[in-house]
């Protein structure tokens, strides 16, 4: 019997649930925030830091990992997990929106998408099939179909292409998936992507359709791309108040720390983002006291910890003056010790939510938050 | 009392040595590698990783923490163990190296050596004085002696002029030592280098001298600069012929793996060099099966582990495929395996020499095997 999920508890006063999924033996509290590992590392961090900090479910992409190192290496390994020496969860996108956002070549068919490597030119084609072959490859605990993103703004023409299309590669992707089975002896679960852009009745079209589809929990594609964040919320909005209650939703590539209190409140249970890890890298600390950029002369000899209120030995233990220190000096362990603080605070955020649902004080903790 | 070196075994049929040095509570056994720590970190590695591994003792540049952060800083941090979060112990070098090393600007004169910052230009002034200043700011465990480095190859008059500048900055820095306390409650020690190129007689006449200064150890500076192997072995025979035994004899700089084996048999018991974290970054692997480049495309389906031979989670998890991989996506999880496994192949070795020194079979293990 395939049980990937459980709502827990759901808000009395606004949409936000606490749940568990349930991936080969691991089980993962929502709401869930999952670090980005592009090329099968998350980057700066090793999966004993991933885990030291609790994190049991991570995203690598596809589009990445099928050009870097490839499918026939990873196969060799029987899959990401073992490549990676990574023993809790794996969710991987389906490539669709690093396909759709080559500049350099893309060519779009209802086949598939043909485009060319931005590594080294080479042309490749991704077809609905073959991106749930890939990701049988991988053994991805949870995989996503190929979707047909596009950018914002874009005009309803091109929208409602894109969620014709997107239906209609739904439909062969949970068809290849379930004339399928895994490779490596772990259970893998498939996620339908919701398109429509920022048209409401695009994304009710699309809803509709894609609800009627036998998937094990659905996603929003094509938010947070350039929208303003009210209208990132009004279709999240209008999309949870369809979505099935027992399945899990999952918001991708969102957000800023307020984004995801926002989107929790609205019913999401599941969220990526570069920012933590990205932003990290770059000198901007997200703590609980707020957001710093730890190059500012300021910390210099400042001998506070990076973040007094996470419980983790580096939060504590390092002060800010030496982070900033770090970064002036352009030493590595700027970029671990940064991202180890973000990740910790992500983790933090949504694993305080995720109490304070199920304590029934969410909304009323969030709104006295404001971190951002 | 000051006790900073215990001798436990001298072997009978070379003059390898096994000890123990003792540092504010800290025991950290000989012969010992400490790793660069050039701006206060191990470059890619967080001081758990390093005490993971066993290291106790790490050395600092004082040239580079004296220009970033500056001295100001770690003083208002009360020294380097705590501006870098590190509990074992610290050597710092005097700057020596690095100044000379400098390409742009330095003007020697007998009170010091004038030298403009590789960072942004400004002019500094070091005196032996000032360094050992600078080293009781820092609280090092063990401090060395400002010296005047030739480069090699240099004619007899320079290296002559060095030996005697050398030894009048090591009494100036001996009286600066003995009348001052450390600031930060750590008990502090001195070595002094010995200099004279690859000149016999000058290198007999630095040690004569030196050697009638109270210094805690002896450090053998001016090799591993260029000279042949067989040179500098030469050169180290000589020292240790005359170094007392009592005291413990540090090798700057060195060196390959053959070369800490071959320094060891005779007679060095501290050795510090980049060699395992910076080659370690350009993806050279040292191993207990040999040396590799990591970058070469015969490992990119390798599902062997990085080295079963060492005793750590790092070494035995990861595979050379997936190691390789993230060379080639440049990843900074790559620098972060790479550099920890060439430190946990350079510690298994100085703690194998050691422990075949306390059995007796040092010379035999030694000429058994050729890693490199």
């Amino acid at each position: 019997m395939r049980t990937l999920f459980k709502v827990e508890r759901i808000s009395e006063d606004c949409k936000a649930r606490a749940g568990t999924l349930y991936l080969n033996g691991i089980e993962v509290p929502t709401p869930v925030f999952m670090p980005v590992g592009t090329y099968g590392t998350v980057k700066a961090m090793t999966p004993n830091m991933l885990s030291e900090l609790g994190y049991k479910l991570i995203l690598g992409n596809t589009y990445h990992l099928y050009l870097r190192p490839g499918l026939e290496i990873i196969q060799k390994f029987e899959g990401l997990h073992k490549f990676i020496n990574w023993g809790n969860g794996i969710l991987t996108d389906s490539g669709g929106y690093q396909v759709f956002s080559l500049e350099s070549f893309r060519r779009l068919s209802e086949d598939g998408v043909e485009f060319r490597s931005h590594i080294d030119g080479s042309v490749h084609f991704f077809t609905p099939e073959k991106v749930v072959q890939a990701q049988r490859i991988f053994g991805s605990d949870i995989m996503m179909v190929l979707d047909d993103c596009v950018e914002y703004p874009a005009d309803y023409s091109r929208v409602r292409e894109s969620v014709d299309r997107t239906l209609a590669w739904a439909k062969r992707s949970l068809s290849e998936f379930n004339s399928t089975q895994p490779l490596w002896k772990r259970e893998q679960f498939i996620f339908g992507i919701i398109q429509g852009g920022t048209y409401p009745d695009l994304r009710k079209m699309s809803l509709d359709e894609m609800l009627t589809l036998d998937f094990d929990g659905f996603a929003i594609g094509g938010l947070s791309v350039g929208e303003e964040e009210e209208l990132m919320y009004r279709i999240t909005d209008i999309c949870t108040e369809k979505l099935p209650l027992e399945k899990p939703r999952y918001l991708m590539g969102v957000g800023t720390p307020q984004n995801i209190l926002q989107a929790i409140e609205l019913g999401i249970d599941m969220f990526d983002c570069v920012l933590p890890t990205r932003n990290g890298r770059n000198g901007q600390i997200f703590t609980t006291r707020g957001k710093i950029n730890i190059r500012n002369s300021k910390f210099k000899d400042s001998t506070e910890a990076i973040d007094p209120g996470l419980n983790n030995e580096i939060s504590q233990n390092f002060t800010l003056g030496y982070l900033r220190h770090l970064f002036v000096a352009e030493e590595i362990l700027g970029s671990i010790l940064a991202t180890y603080q973000n990740l910790a605070f992500y983790k933090w955020l949504v694993d305080t939510a995720r109490e304070k649902i199920l304590l029934g004080s969410f909304r009323q903790w969030k709104n006295k938050i404001d971190y951002f």
